[in-house]
């Protein structure tokens, strides 16, 4: 088939009645397909039953140091769990703190307190007339909702091919109300991008005008390979070595690796930013859950064996990514109604379809009984200035509720498109 | 022996020596005891050790509701936890959130979140010229920490033996400035306070001038009974009845029932205060770790079971206190240098010394190898007016430890106490 760009009026009339005709058809099914949140499927969740098992009532329950793991303490978390989660974030454990379950309620801890009370004796971003936030877009709306909550003006960034546009971060990091930046270095969220050593590199080499500046490294998906291992520098390496050793916040957790909600969270940073959180943190907490901690540190031993966990990860859930691609391949190929990712690893396929139809088309998927993230979402204040992009997250379901789900969404785009063009030609 | 306060000179300076002969025998036994922090001892926690095999790799992980506990979601907690942790707080599962390991992580979001975006569309408390909170004291210090790091002006509200001085309470909230209270309504820390009936129908019938005052009910130790179980009104309803529905937080936690640090807190206030928090919390995190309260639920299966869990950790702790309490009726009694509480519950002994020796027995105890909460840090800012208040935590060591801990307090307080008289007459 022909792009629809080169169509007639009367071509995309026909065409248009036949695709309402078919996703009628879809709609009569009266399915219920969910491919919103980028949510492990319950195959992938089996895979760390056995952890368990690994802290029983028969356990030794005794940290390698002699922490008793079911008693108060340990502010920073015990040494293995700081060990096992320093290996999968390229930090020393000395460097590491654990947290609780989640590493979104890290982020917005840390921005909460850099507001209430400043960063390393800086002024609290409450106490300033305007504090302003990077956002690379598209991105994650659990960021950008965490900026906008604390009132926060974020700032759109381009997203390239290998990261950020750090022509446009240099810019506006000269900006002393520029006090951050979302960041998913490896796959991002939702594009699949890896940043390059170059973009690492003038990211570890950025001069902010604010001494508080700090780029929120979410290492959100950086053992969550689909395909070979991919590695890229270590930020929080490179900036020490480019001088700005604080310059950096990495945040990871186990949410995708083991359990969604019962997982561990944990942050690498600098001795001087760890040394100033735990200063804070101290008022908060007595100490994060170190069973979960020692559950975790005994069911894969060591960093080698996480990586072949999530090789099992990828077996489940690559079948899945690319059933979405070469249904996109094949339904929607040549048409000219959008460009979508394929991914090397993450949770997310990012779609971009023609100006002004992503809202449509989440909306016409909704009525045929497929959820789907919602338009607009990966951008800040979920205003995508095109109206275009759409993130597909093909993780959660079935295969065969993936492929369906697919083939809806490509019937959709193909629908929404063609009425698109034709209301043009009006 | 009798009253220090009637013995001559001479008879004090004979008791000194005879005081730092038997102290200095201890000093040089180098012990390391701690009956510094109310934690729960070894024992104890055997106690809940059966809960973790509660939840295995051959569990049913599917909540009530048909909720994945493995996976993403429920802000607000799987209904069977808030059912049980409900039943612990005397209130509807409906008005329960159930949160991470930590209620005093609750505590400190709950003003960290009031301070930034302020309660119930009320002015945030950063956006104030002055707020200021009511601690009843002596109290807990890290109830104190909190406030204290926000920068909010602790006012100290006597204790009785039923309660706060609810006369002082009634006319400081008054104050449109003072925005909460600090309470420990059963067993309070460290005095073993059980507030009367009255004390409370009069907390729910208060008109605070702030209409975003709220009460923060820390049900630390509700059902940590160590002889009968003891029953107070609700709270809640009480303050339901009275008009002023939204005018209290409860907290409680299972650290003191399962495992400190890998319990389940929890918070139950009224519908539009539990609306307002997750409105708020939803920015934080998408929930908190539901095998935790698998395992939780699991274990108990019921609050009546709960209940007898706990009667299992008064046979533990019971002969602790009561150590503690016969060996300074022995050795104080009748001296005039001191009181002490005998609480029926909760964790700790309250100790009130002669003026002005409280941080000498403590650091003289230190000298000797004991371990003891700071002198201070039952009242805000460290400051105890009369320098005289020692909070005993009794629980952590095995009982012959605590033995000798008491029969080495009980010398350091005679010792110091008899000094601080000779110095009186000089």
């Amino acid at each position: 088939m022909k792009p629809y760009k080169e169509m007639s009026k009367e071509e995309l009339e026909g065409l248009v009645g036949d695709l309402e005709n078919e996703y009628q058809s879809y709609v009569d099914m009266h399915l219920s397909l969910n491919m919103a949140r980028g949510k492990p499927g319950s195959e992938q969740l089996d895979l760390s039953r056995p952890m368990l098992d690994t802290v029983n009532s028969t356990s030794d329950l005794i940290a390698e140091d002699g922490t008793d793991a079911r008693n108060y303490g340990c502010l920073d978390g015990l040494y293995e769990a700081r060990k096992l989660m320093g290996d999968m974030m390229d930090s020393k454990p000395e460097d590491v703190i654990i947290y609780g379950n989640s590493s979104l309620n890290i982020m917005y801890d840390q921005i909460s307190r850099s507001y209430v009370f400043g960063v390393m004796g800086n002024t609290p971003w409450k106490d300033l007339e305007k504090v302003k936030w990077l956002c690379p877009v598209p991105g994650y709306d659990r960021h950008f909702g965490i900026t906008e909550f604390f009132g926060i003006e974020m700032i759109n960034i381009p997203m390239n091919e290998d990261g950020p546009d750090m022509d446009a971060v240099e810019k506006f990091v000269g900006d002393p109300a520029v006090k951050g930046i979302w960041c998913v270095p490896k796959y991002s969220n939702p594009g699949g991008v890896v940043y390059s050593d170059e973009v690492i590199s003038r990211f570890a080499h950025l001069k902010p005008a604010a001494k508080d500046f700090r780029i929120y490294w979410d290492n959100a998906y950086c053992i969550h390979h689909l395909y070979d291992e991919i590695t890229i520098p270590d930020i929080l390496e490179e900036c020490k070595k480019a001088g700005h050793p604080d310059m950096v916040y990495k945040f990871a957790s186990t949410s995708k690796i083991t359990f969604p909600g019962a997982g561990l969270s944990a942050l690498a940073t600098s001795p001087a930013n760890k040394a100033d959180i735990l200063n804070q943190m101290k008022h908060q907490t007595i100490g994060h859950d170190k069973l979960n901690q020692l559950r975790h540190v005994r069911f894969f031993g060591d960093f080698a064996h996480m990586k072949e966990h999530m090789k099992k990860h990828a077996e489940i859930i690559r079948p899945k990514f690319e059933a979405v691609e070469s249904i996109l391949d094949e339904q929607l190929g040549g048409l000219g109604v959008g460009e979508w990712t394929k991914p090397k690893g993450g949770y997310f396929i990012s779609f971009t379809g023609l100006d002004g139809t992503a809202k449509t088309i989440v909306h016409k998927m909704k009525e045929a009984g497929v959820v789907m993230t919602g338009a607009g979402a990966t951008y800040p204040y979920h205003a995508d200035p095109h109206d275009s992009n759409i993130r597909i997250a093909p993780t959660l379901p079935p295969l065969d509720e993936i492929k369906q789900a697919a083939a809806i969404f490509a019937v959709v785009v193909k629908l929404v498109s063609a009425k698109k063009l034709l209301e043009a030609m009006n």
